[in-house]
C-alpha cells in the first residue's frame, strides 16, 4: 500500500532540482531544471493537438529512452513560433547539457505561457545557468521548481509517496504539475497544457510503457478544465533505479502507488481549475465499453451548462442528461441511475427515466448536495461493466475575467 | 433574387398564427399556435441528442408528411419525462385538433424550457384554447407567436423574404425561431434547443427533404451557442403552395431565399446567446473536405478560450490555432492563413506557420479589429476547395449568471 507522504520531485533519491526567476515573466519564478544524477528511463506522454509546441515537436523527433535532465520555463509556450522557434527549443536543451555536462540528446524541455510570441533567449539562457547551478534536494527546492512552472495556477502541485515493493524494496514516487486552463489533456505516449513531471527511485525497463499510457488516460488524461486541449501537454516520468530494487514494470504495488500519485494530482490540477471554487468528479459505471464510459465523463464535465450550474448550486440535472444523450454512448434512459453527491448527502434524482422529485421542497435537497467544495456525479448506465472518473470544475466569473485578459 | 422584407411567419398566404399566456411562465407569452388554411407539406428536422424530448418522440413516430397546425410551448421542455410526457405531448396535439377539427397527426408539437418537470397540462389546454380562437394574420400576430416561444432569449427572431420562381409565381418565406442557450443543434430531417418554424406558400414535394437537410446543415446546424446540443431541437418548414407556383423543389431562386432567410434566423440565434456582447463568424475556405471545414467551424466556436479573448478583445490568436489543431482536420501549419475582420479592419495574422506581429504595438491593431460587435475569425488551409461558415458568441459574465441560475 502506498503511503502519501509530504514530499516532491526530489523525495526520490538522486534527484536534485532548481526553481529561479530568468525575466521572462515580470515577477515570478519562471524557469525550472530538474536533475537525476543517473540517467533515467524516460517515459513521455505529448499533447495530440495538431498544432504542437516547439518543445514537443523537439522531444518527439529525438524520442530518447533515458533523460538526465529536464528544462521547463513558463511564460512562454514556444508554440506557433515557427523554424525559430525550434531552434530555441534545441539552444535551451544544448544549454542545459552544457552547464551540467551531458550530451544534448539527455535533457528534456518544455514549455508554457503565451502562444505565439518568440522566446527571449537572452533571459532563457541567464536563467538556466542560475538554476543549474542552484540543483539541490529537498523540500525547498522541490517547491522552487514546482513555483517555477506555474502560469495561472493559483496553488502549487505536488504529490509524493512511498510503498514498499514485493521484492522488498522501499520506492519513492514525487510528483508536480502544473495547469489551470487550456486543459484536457489527451496525451499520448510518444507520439499530454498540463505539465507534469514525476520522478522516482524505482527501476523501469521500455516495457511500461504501455502499462504507463493506461494510467495516464485514467490520471492526467481525465482532467478537464475547459476541454481545450493545449498544444503543450507533457508529462514526463523518469525512474533512476537509485532504490536498487528489482524492475517494478509489473510490481502491482507500485503501479497502484503511482496510479496513486498521478490520480491526487490530476485531481488538484482540476481543483486549480482557472476561477474554479468547487472540485466536479464525474464517476460513470455499467457502461458497455471503456471508450463509452471516458466519453461521457468527458461530455458531462465539459459542458458548459453542467458547469455553471454547479457553480450556482442550481439543481438542473436535467442538463446532465442532456449531456448523456449528446455524449453518443450507449443506455437505454429507463435503466440510467442518477445520483449527485456532495458533502454528507448522497441523493438519488432519476427513476425509469424521469426524475424522482417534481416538487420544489425537494429540489431544494438537490441543491444542498450542490452546494459543497466538491461534488459528485454518478452515472450508472446499468448496462455494461466498465467504468471511468474524471475531474473537472465549475465555470465561473472568474473563468471569464481570466481568459478575457490573458494576454494583456 | 430574394428580397428581405419586414414579415414573419404568417407573411406567407394561408398562414394564420397566435401567441398566449397560459401560465406555464409566471407572466410572459408561453403558448403559440401556427395554423394553416390547406394541409402543408412538412419537413421536419429533430435533434440528434440521444435523450429526446416526449414532443420530439412523438413527432418522429408518426412523421407526418404533412400538417396543419403547430403547438408549441415555452417555460417546460416536455423532456426526461417519462411515460407521462409522452401521453401530454399526444395531449397537446389532440387538443390543437379538437379545436381547429383536424386529424391529430396533423398537428405538430414543440416544448422548450426546463429539462425535468411535468407539464401542467390544465395551463396548456386553456392556453391551447385560447390561442386557437385568437389566430390570426399579420404583423401582431407573427409577432405573438415569436415571442411565445421565446425562453432566455432577449430578441424575437424573425424573418421573411419573396422571391420570383422560374415560372414566374411569386413567393413569400417567413421564419421564426428561439434559441439562446443549450445551443448547438445538429438536426437531422427524420431521424435538430432551437425551435424554429419556416413556413412558405411555395410548393414543395417530399422529394425536398434532401436539399432541406443540406440547407439546414449549412444555416442551424451552423450555429453555437456553448456546444450543448438540446433535447428538444426542432426545425419545421411548411410549404402550402398557396402561390399556385409549380413544384419549387429545384429551383434555385426559391433554394437561394430559402436559405438566406434562414442563415439570418442562425446569425440571429447566434448574437442572441446567453451574455453574448458580440457576434463570432468563423469562415474556414481551402479545407480538405466539407467535414473538415464545419468540424473547424464548430471547434473554434465552440472553444472557451476564443470565445472569452473575443470577449475581452483579447489579441490571443494562439488560441485559435490551438482549436486548429484539436479540430481534427487535415492542415499544412506553414499554408495556414488566419485573418481577423472586425468593423473596417481585416488583419492578416500568421505567415508560414508564426504571427506576423511580436511588437506590442502591432498586436493592438488585432485589439482594435476584435473590438467591434462583430468579429470575423478566417481561416484558409489552403489544402483544398470546401468550405464552410458558422456563428457564435463570446463567453461573458452574463452567460454564467444566466446558467448559474436558470431553474431558481
Amino acid at each position: 500500500m502506498v503511503e502519501i507522504i509530504d514530499g516532491g520531485v526530489t523525495t526520490p533519491q538522486g534527484f536534485k532540482a532548481a526553481g529561479v526567476h530568468s525575466g521572462v515573466k515580470y515577477r515570478s519564478l519562471d524557469l525550472g531544471v530538474l536533475y537525476s544524477e543517473v540517467p533515467a528511463s524516460a517515459f513521455v506522454g505529448y499533447t495530440s493537438n495538431n498544432v504542437k509546441a516547439a518543445p514537443v515537436q523537439v522531444m518527439m523527433r529525438e524520442n530518447s529512452p533515458t533523460l538526465s535532465a529536464v528544462v521547463i520555463n513558463s511564460g512562454n509556450a514556444n508554440a506557433l513560433t515557427g523554424r525559430r522557434g525550434i531552434e530555441d527549443a534545441i539552444a535551451m536543451k544544448q544549454a542545459v547539457a552544457s552547464e551540467l555536462n551531458l550530451d544534448p540528446v539527455q535533457v528534456g524541455v518544455m514549455s508554457t505561457g503565451l502562444i505565439g510570441r518568440f522566446m527571449d533567449m537572452h533571459k532563457i539562457r541567464y536563467g538556466i545557468s542560475r538554476a543549474c547551478r542552484e540543483l539541490g534536494s529537498g523540500r525547498e527546492c522541490d517547491g522552487l521548481i514546482a513555483e517555477a512552472i506555474m502560469t495561472t495556477d493559483t496553488i502549487k502541485k505536488e504529490c509524493a509517496g512511498r510503498v514498499r515493493l514485493q521484492d522488498g524494496t522501499l520506492v519513492y514516487i514525487g510528483g508536480i504539475s502544473k495547469g489551470s486552463g487550456m486543459i484536457a489533456p489527451h496525451m499520448k505516449v510518444l507520439h499530454g497544457t498540463t505539465l507534469s513531471l514525476i520522478t522516482t527511485d524505482a527501476t523501469l525497463s521500455p516495457a511500461f510503457r504501455e502499462k504507463w499510457q493506461e494510467i495516464l488516460d485514467d490520471s492526467m488524461n481525465m482532467v478537464s478544465v475547459d476541454g481545450d486541449q493545449s498544444t503543450n501537454d507533457t508529462c514526463i516520468l523518469l525512474a533512476n533505479g537509485k532504490a536498487n530494487g528489482k524492475c517494478a514494470d509489473d510490481d502491482p504495488e507500485f503501479i497502484e502507488a503511482l496510479r496513486t500519485v498521478m490520480t491526487r494530482i490530476a485531481r488538484t490540477i482540476a481543483m486549480d481549475g482557472e476561477g474554479a471554487t468547487k472540485l466536479i468528479e464525474v464517476q460513470v459505471t455499467g457502461a458497455d465499453t471503456k471508450e463509452d464510459a471516458r466519453k461521457l465523463v468527458k461530455t458531462i464535465i465539459n459542458s458548459p451548462l453542467v458547469k455553471s450550474a454547479i457553480f450556482g448550486s442550481d439543481p438542473n440535472y436535467g442538463r446532465i442528461m442532456m449531456a448523456l444523450g449528446n455524449s453518443g454512448c450507449k443506455f437505454n434512459l429507463e435503466d440510467v441511475r442518477l445520483t449527485i453527491k456532495g458533502g454528507d448527502m448522497e441523493v438519488p434524482i432519476l427513476d425509469s427515466g424521469a426524475p424522482i422529485f417534481q416538487e420544489e421542497r425537494a429540489v431544494e435537497v438537490v441543491r444542498m448536495a450542490m452546494d459543497n467544495k466538491e461534488v459528485t456525479i454518478l452515472v450508472d448506465l446499468a448496462i455494461g461493466r466498465e467504468s471511468a472518473t474524471g475531474w473537472g470544475c465549475d465555470l465561473t466569473y472568474d473563468y471569464v475575467r481570466i481568459n478575457a485578459e490573458y494576454a494583456t
